[in-house]
């Protein structure tokens, strides 16, 4: 199936049909001057929306605003803020309201057509002068999507966008998206945004459904702390303009389409987990032979978010007992004797005994720029894959000598 | 009650009446030469033993071979291997059931009358030889208790020992304990292990459920990764050597006891938080008003866990925001609107709303060498504390600097 999923250079949110953005720099972002921090993604035609959004009991008031416009089936268009989170502030619903009617006057929309998504710090209120200045100042641009990745950032070293192409429903859908920061990567940065956007035409309960499935296999499988943020959201917009009839989950493109989405998600979560400050180094965790799909996932992450387990990948150090005991406190079922382990192509571990290796041989394997960590539990079907990066900072230079 | 605990200076595990320790350089420790390394600590009459052990499903044959023993309520010595956790080996259990069977030589017991500890690397066998010539050189002191200390660190800085004396059931008791390393502090160092002796007769149901009640507060408050190492063991002994009547669950004497007991796992975790690698500085996490215990020790474990507030401690930075970020990823039932919260004395947010506070003091205030951080949650009666360290690490550079 992935082979019909063609990646396009230089592809990003403007590159489906009937979606333009632009950005400035309006002046939020004061630790980074001169950097995009407005942004806005626009959609010409109506579309059909999905979201999913952060598990934190205390969110900003523009993840409160957006969710309940989504919910509405009406909103087109976003308005991006970085710099600050527009969290934990008296005045949050208010300025999240009127940034997002100076961004529907700006566009040319009702103020209910438009979700607002901001990132950086809590507890600051909006400029809203200077917010106000900024969104006038957007001009929107079918090349505006990487401008818009740009106001996005935070810490994030570069933007980072995607688009690809797949054939559903006898039409040539495009599918694009940008992303910012990961909490599990940038501890100051806790906030991942994500937009997507695809000129299918999809019918809402399955955009929802594909938006969710795609989430869980990419962004919550690299976000270890992703339901931590106070302002986590990854929007996807389908405004139809492929010309393919609605698909559904029972069309005949449902699939493709699906794993269209998928692949610019993965593709997209990658450059996140590479973008780690002082991070050259990332890594997969692939768990088969679970019991249950939830455990599959809960070991997978928990190997991957292990600091322990970052440190081994940092010091090229096979490791593998460090690996074990992250996945024995994952509360996922796990027989000791039944768990075998490879480091790339190499068994480490066979049914819970350690094979004699060729550690040079391992250590200079892991001295690649990609490394992949699997794990057989031996005792069922499910599989979950997982992503992780480095530890390379000075705190783990003891750590990653620890056994080599 | 607590003014009834009385520290004693010097205190140790051989402080109570009738214990002995003793501990020498095996050789297990080949990263820390000539440190100390195999211990044995042992009750002259038999004891009342309790245990808590890690949760983690990939465990030690050592902790699976201690939480057998001290079911069968024969178990009145220990013996500790630092340097090698043996687990994820063949030998496992073998190695374990053999040293412990020297030990008991050493001793003059039984076999089943000893538990045993190890801590440090996973998946190398422990090497016998070695440890056969060890054990067979330890001797047995009252004077003892330091060195068993010491034999049980890895990275850790120092010893960490304590005693305490109470009047319980009218004669005075004496509680003494040593510990080593916390996962949350030591990331190379998942292990943590406490020693607890007492010289009090007690049930073993009440002694049971006064340890678990004391680790609940102290060890596991502290331990964020607690459940995460293959080796995680604290024991208690009480050798009844201080002739009071055994103490039950409502004995006169119970709640002193208890309280003691609380106050040496108390003394030695924060000591383990003091240690933790090139942190100078340590805060407590107290919750208030929570809806039930289980949501305060969430919210308080979630807050001092978090790498975001314990970087803003390491910065002096007053970042209120990250607390109430890391308290609403709990799980726990929080809202924004009716939280309160104080750095030492000064009221930083009030009912969800910032109060405008002097900065300067405040930071000058987080410079000392122990910080209070308090929450108010406003929605019930339960209260819990937590304890963390600063990450005075490189990588927090940025990040201490985010706000300031």
């Amino acid at each position: 199936m992935s082979e019909a999923v063609r990646f396009i250079d230089g592809g990003s949110v403007t590159t489906p049909r009937g979606f333009t953005a632009g950005a400035v720099y309006a002046g939020v972002k004061t630790y980074a001057q001169d950097k995009l921090d407005v942004g806005i993604l626009l959609s010409d035609a109506p579309t059909v929306t999905a979201g999913v959004f952060t598990l934190n009991r205390v969110k900003s008031k523009s993840v409160v605003l957006t969710q309940e416009r989504v919910e509405t089936g009406r909103v087109r268009a976003v308005v991006a803020v970085s710099g600050i989170a527009n969290a934990v502030v008296e005045a949050g619903m208010r300025d999240a309201v009127e940034t997002t009617a100076l961004a529907a006057r700006q566009a040319g929309l009702e103020p209910e057509e438009v979700a607002i998504c901001t990132t950086g710090l809590i507890g600051v209120e909006l400029p809203m002068g200077l917010v106000r200045a900024g969104v006038a100042r957007v001009e929107l641009s079918p090349h505006g999507g990487d401008d818009f990745a740009r106001s996005i950032m935070t810490t994030d070293r570069g933007p980072k966008s995607a688009a690809a192409r797949v054939e559903a429903g006898g039409a040539s859908v495009t599918i694009g998206g940008c992303v910012k920061g990961a909490g599990m990567i940038h501890p100051q940065m806790a906030t991942m945004l994500g937009f997507l956007t695809t000129d299918a035409a999809v019918e809402p309960g399955f955009l929802k459904q594909a938006l969710a499935h795609a989430v869980d296999d990419t962004f919550n499988m690299v976000t270890v702390d992703g339901d931590g943020s106070t302002n986590d959201t990854v929007l996807l917009l389908a405004n139809g303009q492929a010309g393919n009839p609605p698909l559904s989950a029972d069309s005949p493109g449902a699939a493709v389409f699906a794993a269209g989405l998928h692949a610019v998600a993965d593709h997209l979560c990658k450059q996140l987990v590479r973008d780690a400050e002082g991070s050259e180094r990332i890594f997969s965790v692939t768990v088969e032979g679970a019991r249950s799909r939830e455990d599959a996932r809960a070991v997978a992450r928990a190997v991957a978010g292990s600091s322990l387990v970052k440190s081994a990948i940092h010091g090229s150090d096979p490791n593998w007992g460090r690996v074990l005991a992250a996945a024995g406190r994952a509360g996922a079922e796990i027989v000791e004797e039944k768990v075998t382990f490879y480091i790339n192509d190499v068994c480490i571990m066979d049914e819970g005994l350690p094979i004699s290796f060729h550690k040079d041989a391992v250590v200079a394997m892991m001295r690649q720029p990609e490394v992949t960590l699997s794990l057989n539990l031996g005792l069922g079907e499910a599989s979950a894959t997982a992503w992780g990066c480095e530890l390379s900072e000075e705190y783990v230079t003891f750590n990653s000598a620890y056994t080599t």
